[in-house]
Parts: C-alpha cells; sequence; structure tokens
C-alpha cells in the first residue's frame, strides 16, 4: 500500500527549487553566465587542498579493509576524539569523545538530536525568520514545530513572543546562528537572555527544555569576529554543524551532533543517537569522508569571497534605499522587499533575471533572500542590472 | 524533555555485539589470532583496486565545487543512470533512471522502501529465518513487524504459514535472499510461489502487497550460480542493495533502492524516497563515494574466499554429524545446535574460543550462525578445534 502522505508531499513544490529551475531553464537560452541567480545556497569555492591530499593520503597508505571496513553506529573513535579536541580548544568546551556523534551532515545532525530530546507531539520552537527544512526535519519526527514570530529590527531573538510560545509541551528550542535567511549572528547578550528564558521555565515546567544549536555557518563570520558558541550559554545543548560550508564539501554529507558535558543525560545522547540510527537507516557517514574530515577539522576553503560579496550587495542596497540589516555571517543577506508582496516583487526582479527569493516559507513576510555564493565577479556585474530594476520597477520609492 | 524510548534501547543488549566484544576482550588476552570469532558479517577481503584508482582520479580530476557539491536529493542522474543500465544488462530489467534511488547501504534502503509502501499501523511480513536488524528498521518507521515461521527444512519460504499471516493490514512482504543467516537463496521456484500468492491476495484485498528484496548478497553466490532476481518474478518489487559486501567496502555506506518499472506507482516512488529522506535526514550518500560507485557498479573484490570457507566448515560440520543444509550465498552458514538451548550450546563453544551466534534472535531457535567473513587460514586452524569441541562436550552424539 502507497504512503499516501509522502505521495501527497510531491505535489508542494519548494520555492527555492521553483526558482534555481528556472534560472537553470532561463541560463539554456541567454547563458547561465548572464542569469543572477541568487536563488540556492550551494557553496561556490573549492575545498582545500588539504582535503582532497587527505583523500589521497588514505586510499594510497590504509589497509582498504580497515579503511572502508564497519564503523561502529556512533561513528569512529578517532574521530570522535579529534573533533572533541577541536571544539575544546577553539570553544574552550570539555567534551569527551562520548559527546560526539558524527552524522551526514547537518540534516543528519538535527534528524538525530530533534528525536532525542523530544518525543511525538511534544512541541519544538523556531525563531523566525527560520530555514523552511525545519518543517520537515521536526514535523516527520511527530513532534510539532512552532514559529516564534521575528524580531524584524534585528533578526535576533524576540523574548517577549518567545515568552508566549513557552508552555509545557516544548521539548526543545531550535536556533539557527549564523542565520539562514538573514545573515544575522545571535549576539552573546541574546545567547544568555535565551539560557535565562530557558532555565526560569524548565524549573517552571520541571523538566529540561533543551536547545539544539545548528551552526553550519559558523566559521563565516564577518568583521574579523567570532560568533558567540551557544553551547557556552546554557549546559543543555546539542550542537548540530555541518562541514558543508566550512570545507565547501556539502555533498559529502559530513557533520556531528556535540551535546555539552553538562547536559542532561550527556553521556546517553550519543548512545540514543546511535539507536535512533537503526530506525532510520543512517549507521554513520562514509568511513572515507569522515577520516579524511578528521584530518582537516580545524582547516576551511578560502571564505572570504562571500564578505566581499555581502560588502557589494549590502552596500548597494543601502544606496538603492532598502531597509536591510548588515550580515554578521553567513552567505545571506535578507532586504525588506520594495512592496508588500515580496512574491510580486521577486518576479519583477526575474524579468531582469535576478533571482531572488521571497522569505515568506522563512516566516519572514515582506523579505526576499539573495543568496550570495556566487563568483565576486558575477556579483559584480549584478549591480548595475539591481539598480536598473529597482528605478525602473520602483521610480516613487 | 529526553526521549525515554531511546534511552530505554540503550539497555537492549545485541547478541551479536555482546559476543563480539565477549571475542574482542578474549583476543587482548590470549591474541586475537587464537580467538576462532565467528560472530560478525564484517566482509574481510580488500575492496577491488578499480574502487581506489576511481576515487584517486576522481579527486584529481575534478573540479573540486562540482566534486564535493551537493547532489539532488534522488542523487546524481548520472549515477543513477550507469546502475540502471548495468542492473538492465546484467538482469533484462528495463529500468530508467527515475527508478533508481542512491542510498547510504541496504539501511538506507530499507528505511526509504519500508517508508514508501507502508504507513504506520501496517504489517510487514519477513519471513524466518531472518535478519535481527528488521525488526528496528520496520517497527521504528510505526509500521509492524510479523514473523512468518520458517521453513527448516530448506530454508526456503513456509508457504502454509505466509498464507496464514498475510491478511489486509499487510502493506510488504521482505525477503532476503541470499539469506543472512542461513545462507539460502531463494529459488525460482520460490520466487514464482511467492509472486503467485501475492498477486492472489493482493487481489483479494483490493490493494497491492509490495515486495521488499533485500539483496546485500547478491553477488555473493556460490557453485557458479547467479543469484534468481526477485523483481523479474513479481511487478511491485522494490529492490534494496548495498555494495558493502560485493566492492567490500560497508564503511562507505552506498547502495541504492530500484524500483520495478512495471510496479504499481513506479515513477512516485523515487521522488517519493527523496521526501522521505527529508524527514530522516538522509539526504543523498556521499557525492564521492557515490561516484566512484558509478565507476565500479560491475566490479566486485575477490570474493571466491567466502566459498572456500565456506565449503571447509560444511564438510566439518557434516562430517561431525550436524543437521546442515549448504549454503548458497552469503558469508554464512546455520547449523542446527547439538543441544535445544542453541544459547548453551554457543556458551559452551566459546571455552573452546569459537565464536558462534545462536540465532533464536533470527526467528531459528535451536541452530547458530556460523560468519566465515575470515581468513580461510584462520577458518583451517578453527577446524581441529570443532572437533575438540564437539568430541569432548557432545561425546555421545
Amino acid at each position: 500500500m502507497i504512503n499516501e502522505h509522502y505521495l501527497n508531499m510531491l505535489s508542494n513544490k519548494n520555492i527555492i527549487r521553483v526558482l534555481s529551475e528556472y534560472a537553470t531553464a532561463r541560463g539554456q537560452e541567454i547563458g547561465y553566465e548572464n542569469v543572477f541567480d541568487f536563488s540556492l545556497g550551494n557553496p561556490s569555492v573549492p575545498a582545500p587542498d588539504s582535503f582532497k591530499e587527505a583523500v589521497i593520503d588514505l586510499v594510497e597508505n590504509t589497509d582498504p579493509v580497515k579503511l572502508h571496513g564497519y564503523s561502529p553506529t556512533i561513528g569512529l573513535p578517532q574521530v570522535r576524539e579529534k573533533v572533541a579536541e577541536s571544539l575544546n580548544r577553539r570553544f574552550g568546551m570539555e567534551y569527551k569523545p562520548i559527546h560526539i556523534f558524527p552524522t551526514s551532515g547537518a540534516a543528519g545532525a538535527l534528524a538525530h538530536a530533534i528525536r532525542a530530546v523530544s518525543k511525538p507531539g511534544d512541541e519544538i520552537l523556531v525563531f523566525a525568520p527560520y530555514f523552511p527544512e525545519y518543517t520537515p526535519y521536526i514535523n516527520e519526527t511527530g513532534a510539532v514545530l512552532k514559529v516564534v514570530p521575528a524580531d524584524m529590527e534585528s533578526f535576533q531573538i524576540n523574548f517577549d513572543e518567545a515568552e508566549k510560545y513557552l508552555n509545557e509541551n516544548v521539548a526543545a528550542v531550535l536556533i539557527n546562528s549564523p542565520n539562514n535567511p538573514s545573515g544575522a549572528v545571535y549576539s552573546e547578550e541574546t545567547l544568555k537572555k535565551l539560557a535565562e528564558l530557558l532555565k526560569r521555565k524548565s524549573a517552571e515546567y520541571g523538566h529540561t527544555i533543551f536547545l539544539i544549536s545548528d551552526e553550519p555557518y559558523r566559521e563565516i563570520a564577518f568583521d574579523g569576529h567570532q560568533v558567540p558558541y551557544a553551547a557556552k550559554f546554557y549546559d543543555h545543548t546539542l550542537t548540530c554543524y555541518s562541514f558543508s560550508k566550512s570545507l565547501s564539501i556539502p555533498g559529502e554529507r559530513i557533520g556531528y551532533v556535540a551535546v555539552n558535558p553538562a547536559c542532561e543525560h550527556a553521556d546517553d545522547i550519543v548512545p540514543m543517537c546511535g539507536q535512533i540510527s537503526r530506525g532510520i537507516g543512517h549507521n554513520c557517514p562514509s568511513s572515507l569522508i569522515m577520516l579524511a574530515m578528521m584530518k582537516t577539522v580545524d582547516d576551511t576553503a578560502d571564505l572570504s569571497v562571500y564578505e566581499t560579496n555581502m560588502n557589494l550587495l549590502y552596500d548597494t542596497f543601502v544606496d538603492l534605499g532598502f531597509t536591510v540589516n548588515r550580515p554578521g555571517g553567513t552567505f545571506y543577506i535578507m532586504p525588506k522587499a520594495l512592496e508588500e508582496d515580496a512574491a510580486a516583487f521577486c518576479q519583477k526582479a526575474s524579468k531582469y533575471d535576478l533571482i531572488f527569493v521571497p522569505t515568506d516559507g522563512f516566516g519572514a513576510p515582506g523579505y526576499f533572500r539573495v543568496a550570495y555564493c556566487i563568483d565576486t565577479e558575477k556579483v559584480k556585474r549584478s549591480l548595475p542590472r539591481i539598480r536598473e530594476f529597482v528605478e525602473k520597477e520602483y521610480p516613487n520609492r
């Protein structure tokens, strides 16, 4: 008997994919170099040479039976140790290998973290604006996603609204800083206030509210800043990470869950993730990729292009009179559209071969996302086109 | 709120793992070469050189942004095409790329296939003896595993019992040939009878009963035989495959679901798998591994060692008077224990540093599994030990 739930999901078109497909089709007409495709968050810089060297070294110099053999479900011990060491050194944490669970990217990390700290029927709060894939990530576990409306001034957390949404059914709160789509980085002050709120509410409800911190953009921070490490501020934090952006290897599907050693059930959660894997078919990432990551855990691709692109676009949007926050990281910027209907705005932009994504689906209606993980040369060529689009379509702004 | 369900799973000890851990601990006492560890189904032959060469060629000669970039959720088109071509050529099928879904091994394949063709509350039948991990694979989706008792003569399907277990709540039947733990290969006759039964029952209940065929051991067949390809016999078949054994790369987590083009909803099932992925955090296997598999799809490791080992063990067990079927494939053999309580039998064997697994948990009480994916030299050294064990412990057999 075919599963009608998944069959019905096929008719729900993802707006980002629709726009990306439009951009590809348009590119076939006029040359893709002439389509300013800001739709997809797909890293555009090469992986560091060290990653390639690590792969070659592993296949050249390791017994293939060992190299390609089964890993334990909770990951190779040496990989878990190396990740713990790196996090401890960089963020002053005290992770042990038992707190590190290698996963197939951040999606795999979230699939385990959410299941570990919630059960079907529980609520999980996210703060708008938020990554729309959180909806299936959460709701398909049986837990229920609840969206706390955004602080549209700063894209930090709207604490008045958060207070209203917290209730005794909330098992966990999921944050994403640096943020897709806004590019905002949660400040230390925001993280402290969030920790205080969660502590107070956990005490009030008599159970721990967990914090799941989704940090795939952690290494893309601008102005020389370091992104505050959420787990430093709240004991009961599960950090979900992906090397997709830092090493520029999104197709390799490698990341981890790191469980704060001060967390409730800290030593159980990774073994629990091993049990969760049995039900969702995960069973550890590729051993070759896991070991190559281990050898390059502190490296990054050259991420400076994203800051260059951000500054070009930010300055242009400001100059054109857009309401826009300067991103603290990621490769996204989220200006306010020049009319109330952001979809109509993006539709008009597409006539100029500018592919922007309206952020209604991200819980931020009236705004649009610009993903600038493309060549700087193309960003530069897009600037006069953005100017032309705005001046022609919105002459009286 | 910690998830009690997964927390409680931690206390359920897996018998295979317990025995394997015992073997490792014992190995530290007396040298692992002196422990005849037949507990784990972990391939022991090296991957073919072609796999290593494919990996090196890919990282040396492909633009890293393309090589390591995001794959579509349903997999790289060229990989899907190559897998379809290979299956069509080898088994006379007519798969198109839309019928092929690359996965993280057979576990990933089953996680998607089961969800695609059943919903929570539906029943899924497996035939004893069966791989115990099917229990979490099935039950964690919300569907319910039902075990049809074995045909203990031949380890083919017990059709009288199958008839009794089929009812209108059965969404799918899951088979595993060549079989873990028995080593049996389902004959064409068995597959034809099964197809007839499923057709008749589907008509009777007014809905299609799907067949999920889990075939990780398909390339380990003995006596020069080819394993009959289940999908040839029944339209509504989802074939789940893993390259773990054929290429001897179990740690790399690569396999696929292949949907019979004649299957109900044939063109929907792979896109549905893409939707399922969003909820379970799968999002396609590693792109490097997927592409290396593509380049080696028709290769295998040197699998002949398993047949050599099987013959040594089979002849010894027969000579010692065991009731035992000669395996048609896999790297398992499953003789009947020399006393009713197979756990007690295996306990006694462990005093001789022979590590066997009682198959009570595989739905075959009174038998034991011998996993002979170890060096032939070690198998040879184990034979006098098996003889000694049997003669001392069961002198009056």
